[in-house]
């Protein structure tokens, strides 16, 4: 059955209340958020329009009290209808003014004129408004400062409802790739192979694919982050897809590989490889436990099996509202691990010049260990019409 | 039949020495772009990988010569499948230099130490990069000048492949919006409607329907850019469906507007206003028409119709890469219309409080007036089970 849509608004109201308490511990008197995930993880405000580029919307949290919301007037029907409260809104687009200043009347009102204002500066953050417009925001306010430890921290720890969301899809697109050997077969283009799948995933009830990346190639693939050709499949391909679907919001991120007809040794070694190493990551995977112990579980295996290095510069990451989040797991990362962060790990195999092979698997930390989040893979390399 | 994928060399050698020759007018040494659409314009790099939002992608354009490609290892060989010759990577996620170095070690090479740097500041844009990244590089360089004019003109004006790509993602949606009579009936949910539209869209050979919202109301909608609920549909019920879907990355943006069983007068009328403002809108445009004429010919029709005015801040958008572009069509945008721009029109009616009727279709600019890219809704409101 699936979860609850949406969220209700205690969990909003801990969301905030977190953020506070971290706030008040760094001097921090009010919040700025502007891109997508942060204003729905404070707001619940949930819609595709941020596709459009035309309009930045702002939310402020300020030090007590729900965060306030300015926002273009053609979002204030749906904003409304969310926990939040105070809704300020201008006609946009206006480009002499888009939001401006009324954000700056806000923030001087939550925070006062020489406030210290938190904005994510950091890894994976970027700002989601003109620069000019940026600029002006700098020049009128206090002191800005780089919150990004705050907005991580809250966001690499999902609650129970939130974990519901990543088990449902992550359950969904394991179906999918269950029936995958009933809808595929050489002959097929790749095109077809990735609209069948795309098909199956929303069949089984995922909201969205919005990312689905895969390829084909005979006995290897070199790039893992195609779109698809008309390249045909045929005897002897290897095949990768890897989805981040979604259920109300919250990502699955995870891939599988086959191969058709019949496989090659070194094509079924190194997906065992990748398996086996998958399997160590697991093992380490624990409250307290690094990201960089993760990595380095994932990597001696990878290493004993040939590895010819890759290129991807990491072997997984958080996973949420973004099919990627922090952290990473890196030979530097060092984030340790906490209860209820939902993380892929994902160990990539260069086992020869332009032959790659990546595995992914969702997890949920758990206080005795991981705990699968997408049905585990087969361990020895599944293959497609099999004579 | 569908146009080719992808593009030939010579649009991108087109599209760069277009810019070269604006940026020799403005004194411009190179620029910098790192949003998706702008590094697709120039490159053909075509991936959903942007959606992870962990690593920066950079292209620089200088004053001569093909751009250079400034990104993660992750991307290295799907860059070089593009007409760029030289790509420069890094292993990223690397938080403490990710890309900075290499990037300002490339604009230096192309442009000196004392550059004129140009990088879109102005409406519609952003920099996808970490701030405190951002901060490096302009205290790194030579002197930053916003660019937003140079960018917005190049896109706005759509080449004939471009174009065809926006026919045929415009038919196909065409295609499914004639389909849903046959898929929808009262007693369905929102959620299972959305899903039925959906797959049509797919089913009819679009690639992705990044964007699609859309409500159902007794006898009008308060809000046009909702997601799906639960909410079962009913005789009388207003539905409104308007998706941005996609066909090689170009995308289509139009709505449609259907009763089931029955409609009052007022939603009928409601419904023949913005159809006819709509006319009044297609009959201005024409190259060196601006936008402030279009939006002035739609807004007199909605202002004899009892207009209320509305929400959406404008009545219709450029079209392209993104579901919307510049231009917008508002009382103050005034942007001269070209040949060969791809645009929106969009009147928006609200008639009675909560009650709004949304119309929209797209065109494409020729010399003798507007040539329509979408199927014209039919003039009267369409009823759905009508007995």
């Amino acid at each position: 059955m699936s979860p609850e849509r949406g969220f209700p608004a205690e969990e909003f109201a801990d969301r905030t209340s977190r953020c506070q308490t971290m706030m008040a511990a760094s001097g921090i008197d009010a919040i700025l958020v502007c891109t997508e995930p942060e204003v729905r993880y404070f707001t619940g405000f949930h819609t595709p329009f941020w596709q459009s580029p035309t309009r930045p919307w702002f939310t402020v949290v300020p030090a007590e009290g729900k965060p306030r919301a300015v926002i273009p007037s053609i979002g204030a029907a749906s904003m409304s209808a969310t926990w939040i409260d105070d809704v300020r809104t201008w006609s946009s687009p206006q480009p002499d003014d888009d939001g401006v200043s009324l954000l700056i009347e806000c923030i001087e009102e939550v925070a006062g004129k020489s406030a210290t204002i938190g904005l994510p500066m950091g890894p994976e953050t970027h700002v989601r408004m003109p620069l000019r417009d940026l600029d002006r925001l700098r020049s009128s306010l206090g002191d800005f400062v780089d919150v990004t430890d705050i907005i991580s921290g809250l966001r690499m720890v999902k609650s129970d409802r939130e974990i519901e969301k990543h088990r449902h899809i992550c359950g969904l697109v394991s179906n999918a790739f269950d029936e995958l050997p009933n809808l595929l077969s050489t002959g097929m283009s790749e095109r077809e192979a990735f609209s069948a799948f795309r098909g199956e995933i929303l069949r089984q009830g995922a909201d969205e694919v919005p990312y689905l990346v895969g390829a084909t190639g005979p006995g290897g693939i070199d790039d893992i982050i195609r779109q698809p050709s008309d390249r045909l499949i045929a005897d002897g391909d290897l095949l990768i897809f890897d989805t981040g679907s979604t259920f109300d919001g919250y990502f699955s991120d995870f891939d599988r590989n086959f191969a058709f007809t019949e496989a090659a040794q070194d094509a079924k070694d190194a997906y065992r490889a990748v398996w086996e190493a998958t399997e160590a990551g697991l093992a380490t995977v624990r409250p307290g436990a690094t990201t960089t112990e993760v990595f380095s579980a994932m990597n001696e295996v990878l290493k004993a099996n040939g590895s010819l290095g890759n290129d991807v510069g990491r072997m997984g990451h958080g996973l949420g509202m973004q099919v990627t989040e922090w952290p990473s797991h890196t030979a530097s990362d060092d984030t340790p691990l906490e209860e209820n962060m939902v993380l892929t790990l994902e160990p990539g195999l260069v086992w020869a010049p332009g032959k790659a092979m990546v595995h992914e698997e969702n997890l949920v930390v758990r206080a005795d260990g991981a705990e699968l989040l997408s049905r585990r893979a087969a361990p020895e390399l599944p293959i497609i019409g099999a004579s």
